[in-house]
């Protein structure tokens, strides 16, 4: 079972809002579809999120009607950018779309260039499973028996193509046999952890227990808490980790209870190029917080602050885990190196 | 507007779950009615729950057919026994039944008994209400303009009689006039910060953004938050502070930031007999973290860790606000000093 499909002109995906209690399938050939379902985090997860934006333009190549290349690129760029803005945080959207713009040249034969398009982004696709499967092998070999493990949000299947990132590597440890046992926080205010993370170790058969966030840092003294792992939605080049908000959180107690603290990640989810102060961290609706499914849990016309994202400093982590390798300090040195590297 | 009242053999209280959305007035003769509305939650907040539990005795006390001493006695007892094991953890509860209980001692007039008890639970209940201006006035001294405050959990009104501990605090120091600003945190699993404290505060006119738990870290790093102020729901004679689940955290990440964390209880909350290894943390009902409002929001079938409370360390805590003065480190020493000392 994958979280998002190309089937010829199609692409199938799971709304994962409607999570645990139905599991909901959409199809579509309208990349405004998609861009919608991002936005509304019917699709998330950095990885998702990016084979998403390279779906949504394999649609445009698929059933665009222009029939010269300066109409079609047109279409193209136009979706490209409202595919990548759905959620301005994660880099995985623009370097999904960047990816594929760069493999198109002028050709004479416009469904020459439809073809490269839809391939990109089926190999986007397939990558990430690789990639993920390649990680999940890296950091399970960190995992020992007995270990007990804290998770934040969802970093599975649901939030890439499969396997997924943080938790990938969890269910690899538990399928190699190891004994271990994981506190699953539930992250509010989207509750990803309870609703998504829950129901994907449920599924895998690994022992868990579900808690608040705010029950972290008691949990980390008294249950014997030996190591987190998180995924990211963003790496700058000197280590800060751009991840759902409470991520920071959990950082400052693992340091505290001197607790291991992972973060799990593709290469696709570094950036280069930004420094720290130009990262904007996205604000969401406030009825996030003020609503759960539907019903009010706060009082009318207060104020919110609702960043979906925080900011972990390179000196909380004891590691980051990518396809290439595991990455230990310092990062401003280290990271540029396995980036370059050949993989 | 007080949240629990005696008038003539009856006893008024708000049922705080139905707020925000509905403010709820609940009348009874009946102290099972009581003991459960302390069990659901409708009543909630040590000092409240004291209050509670001797409004319980005294509606007892108020309505017996009881004709002679043996037998009201053990009604009595009875009474005090239910009405004490609605919440394990509130060392309030014990703290009420146990005055009232010592201040009986067998007479020929039943009546004048049954007066004694009825006298004392209003004398509680103003106390309370005394008590908590007192500690406002102490706690706001403490407070200077600019500074930004974390709260957690409800400890207003309607955690007590009238006023509060903590959040008494911060609205007595913002009708001082100080210019203070508040963020709320939701508190899960039962949300009281969204839902009673964001209500309190909206009421009372001070500016405050309600955020999820979780991102209390980066809410203190990047927002420039000075104090922290929570109540509590028992503190031991070495300083350990039992509190909302979450309290823990918070002061972890207080430490980490060098902000100043302060505990506002009244003196009945101490314990002075019990060792840390000896609290017991009541686990509640794993609905509360699985459902919110009634919906579902996690798998079936999954384990939930629910500790309602959690324990925070003496070295976490700046100073200790009560009704006899603010007691600051060392603890040991000084609660006993205060504690004996006469008000």
């Amino acid at each position: 079972m994958r979280s998002i499909e190309w089937i010829n002109g199609k692409v199938r995906f799971i709304d994962v809002t409607k999570l645990p209690t139905r599991l909901k399938i959409i199809e579509t050939q309208d990349y405004l579809e998609l861009a919608n379902a991002i936005k509304t985090m019917k699709i998330r997860g950095a990885p998702a999120i990016g084979v998403a934006v390279a779906f949504g333009l394999a649609l445009v190549a698929y059933h665009s009607r222009a029939t010269n290349y300066e109409d079609f690129m047109k279409e193209l760029n136009h979706a490209a950018h409202v595919l990548v803005n759905s959620r301005p945080t994660a880099v995985n959207a623009s370097w999904a779309a960047n990816r594929i713009l760069m493999k198109i040249t002028p050709r004479s034969n416009l469904n020459e260039v439809k073809n490269i398009i839809i391939n990109e982004a089926i190999n986007i696709a397939e990558e990430d499973v690789k990639i993920n499967k390649t990680m999940s092998e890296y950091g399970a070999s960190l995992i020992k028996d007995g270990d007990v493990i804290i998770t934040h949000c969802n970093t599975g299947m649901l939030a890439t193509v499969d396997i997924g990132t943080a938790l990938g590597v969890i269910i690899r440890a538990y399928q190699q046999g190891k004994k271990i046992m994981v506190y699953v926080d539930e992250t509010r205010p989207a509750l990803q952890g309870a609703r998504l993370t829950a129901w994907e170790l449920k599924q895998a058969g690994v022992p868990f227990k579900l808690i608040v966030d705010s029950a972290a840092g008691t949990v980390m003294r008294d249950k014997g808490v030996t190591k987190v792992f998180v995924g990211a939605d963003r790496i700058l080049k000197d280590g800060h980790v751009i991840n759902k908000i409470g991520t920071y959180t959990l950082s400052v107690l693992a340091k505290a209870h001197n607790i291991e603290f992972y973060v799990v990640a593709p290469t696709s989810s570094f950036d280069l190029v930004k420094n720290i102060n130009e990262v904007i961290i996205e604000e969401r609706d406030p009825k996030e917080v003020t609503h759960i499914k539907g019903k009010r849990i706060a009082p009318r016309n207060i104020q919110i602050y609702n960043p979906v994202f925080d900011i972990t400093p390179p000196e909380n982590v004891t590691a980051i885990i990518t396809e290439k390798g595991i990455i230990y300090p310092p990062y401003s040195k280290n990271i540029q190196k396995i980036l370059t590297s050949s993989s």
